[in-house]
């Protein structure tokens, strides 16, 4: 299969997407904000949470699953705490506001700490946590998701892949940036193998039965993702417990359903029966850098941090040693010049949607 | 090699623990305070880091690298937060001083986070977590530790095994209580296979030339352990992004030193070089649950989460799925009546102390 990309620059896909959401109804800000949280996935190079998700978070609204007025409320708190109840609006939306609200809560008490109820799906948790750095604080970010993994022993699908991010701001150098699904592998990567018609290693799915594959395919077979760590031997009940405590923070604590009980993204999939909760949830922290010692000391050991293990023996042969972070940010340096390169299957999505919603399609819009 | 084991009773030993603390210096209340965290890791089935480290206590104390009288104090906070500095003390001591801060602060303003400073190893993270769930708050504690991992990479061991653990108070159930180093198997797990003559699985170590080993010694020879994941194709770049995030949010944040300039345990390896903090960092949150929901509510929640888990679906012949927690909780209540055994390597470590400081020795003692 020929995959031939089209590079789109990236002030001209913003203005779609920001099109598109205003035509499902979103507020001009909102339509802003979300845009800038779904394109974020694009510029750093994590495609399947990015643009190519428009046409499903269209689908959420149409289904009546997600909804692009909501009245998003702080419904509970303590100076460093909050839960927000997202009215069942798009997790792009609803996750800047209770991000800003950690924040501010750090800016009064040192740390804030916001979990998230009746939400949707949020994009990439890396863009959240970041919104937090340029405050000169740490950020953490984490949702759960429908249930694609299995927990160790476990024939049933339990846990979404539970992202957690965890962002920290440094001196001269750039920020720390650790992002990381709670499976061997993200299904997005799962995703390019079947594009590319190629095996997944071993470790990163079980088959129908729980035994070990390496079929890309096998999720749509009643396979699983595994936990981080793949099989006990390997520490996937270590996996299996960081994603379930991004549930426990993101659900158990706001109100949200959990387990298998969290709704899935693609609006044609029923929902599942007995929903302890409400919508999708989150979890966010922000804490001051200065609520521990100055800024300045910090920021200056974290810049030794980062030299010292950017400059490690690598193994010959190998790479030299990343920081968190890195790959991500240099995707986005290139991607702000470039462009970001679409599949075909994307721009015939996004040219869809133009046409449903009379937008100028992409391929009429002009550079800059 | 045959090893014997010994059964002592666990008040025995708590009592001849305590005293061994008392003759290296520490007043009443921190030998008992240390003994407890200490011979919880023997309880709980983590027996790399109990009672078999006792000897090791005393000889950081010998070498003058451990302080029994230190003078712990808060040296910087805001209403959410804290950094301790241990005064060189016994993490053992530091750690639940650190902790009770935190659930102070979460008692006034939702949530409190500590971290700290010139401390030593505090035995296993489980025990200082688990202070919170008494008080109805999720715990979590973090330490770094001397380097014994490469990052993905690296030739270079930078990292220690950086454990993480979160525990979580339920109703009816069990805490869950998720403790895990942030490697593919702990170095206990590697003790346990140098004694018993036997390969550790790939994935777990690199020798000295960053090549795969399944040699249980490689450590001695320049290798390392791993970070969870193994190889980058199973996600070790995640294993060492969250053994990062504990080594910053323990060091980093606290002026202790990280990477690897921290302090080794054994008292016998010469100190880094060109250190650039004090003594080992730790890092502590305490939530209080009704900072979000009302605790029945939670509680609730959290019970279904627990019972939905534990009854999944099995991979047909393995055993049935487990809550974080499960094993140690059940391993504690086992060894509360039937004792602690103590291999013969131990047990005469133990003897050698009793011996040393003229406290009677464990075959001398009553059985309560």
């Amino acid at each position: 299969m020929k995959t031939i990309e089209k590079i789109i620059p990236y002030e001209q896909l913003l203005a779609f997407t920001i099109a598109i959401f205003k035509k499902i109804g979103c507020p001009e800000e909102d339509a802003n904000t979300a845009a800038l949280a779904l394109l974020s996935a694009d510029l750093r190079g994590i495609d399947s949470h990015g643009v190519a998700r428009l046409a499903g978070y269209v689908r959420l609204q149409e289904a009546g699953r997600a909804n692009t007025r909501p009245q998003i409320r702080v419904i509970h708190e303590t100076p460093s705490t909050a839960v927000v109840d997202g009215d069942s609006g798009l997790g792009l939306v609803v996750a800047p506001f209770a991000m800003q609200v950690a924040i501010q809560k750090a800016a009064q008490v040192g740390t804030g700490w916001v979990s998230v109820r009746n939400s949707n799906h949020f994009g990439i948790a890396g863009y959240h946590a970041l919104q937090a750095v340029e405050k000169e604080m740490i950020g953490i970010a984490m949702t759960n998701a429908s249930a694609l993994v299995a927990p160790t022993f476990s024939l049933e699908r339990l846990l979404g892949t539970n992202p957690i991010c965890v962002a920290v701001p440094a001196g001269e150098e750039p920020p720390f940036v650790a992002d990381l699904a709670t499976t061997t592998a993200a299904n997005g990567k799962l995703e390019i193998l079947q594009r590319k018609s190629e095996e997944a290693p071993p470790g990163w799915i079980q088959d129908s039965k729980g035994q070990p594959s390496t079929n890309p395919h096998e999720l749509k077979n009643g396979g699983a993702l595994l936990p981080l760590g793949g099989d006990r031997d390997h520490g996937s009940h270590k996996g299996y417990a960081l994603g379930a405590v991004v549930d426990i923070f993101s659900a158990v604590l706001s109100g949200a359903n959990y387990g298998p009980w969290v709704p899935p993204f693609p609006a044609y999939v029923p929902m599942p029966t007995g929903m302890p909760g409400k919508g999708i949830g989150h979890f966010f922290g922000a804490m001051r850098v200065d609520a521990f010692r100055p800024a300045e000391e910090f920021k200056l050991h974290m810049d030794k941090w980062i030299r010292r293990f950017r400059s490690a023996t690598p193994v010959p042969g190998q790479q030299s040693v990343l920081i968190p972070g890195d790959p991500e940010r240099e995707m986005e340096a290139e991607r702000r010049v470039k462009g970001i390169p679409l599949l075909p299957a994307v721009v015939n999505d996004l040219e869809g949607l133009a046409e449903k919603f009379g937008v100028t399609p992409l391929s009429l819009r002009p550079e800059k």
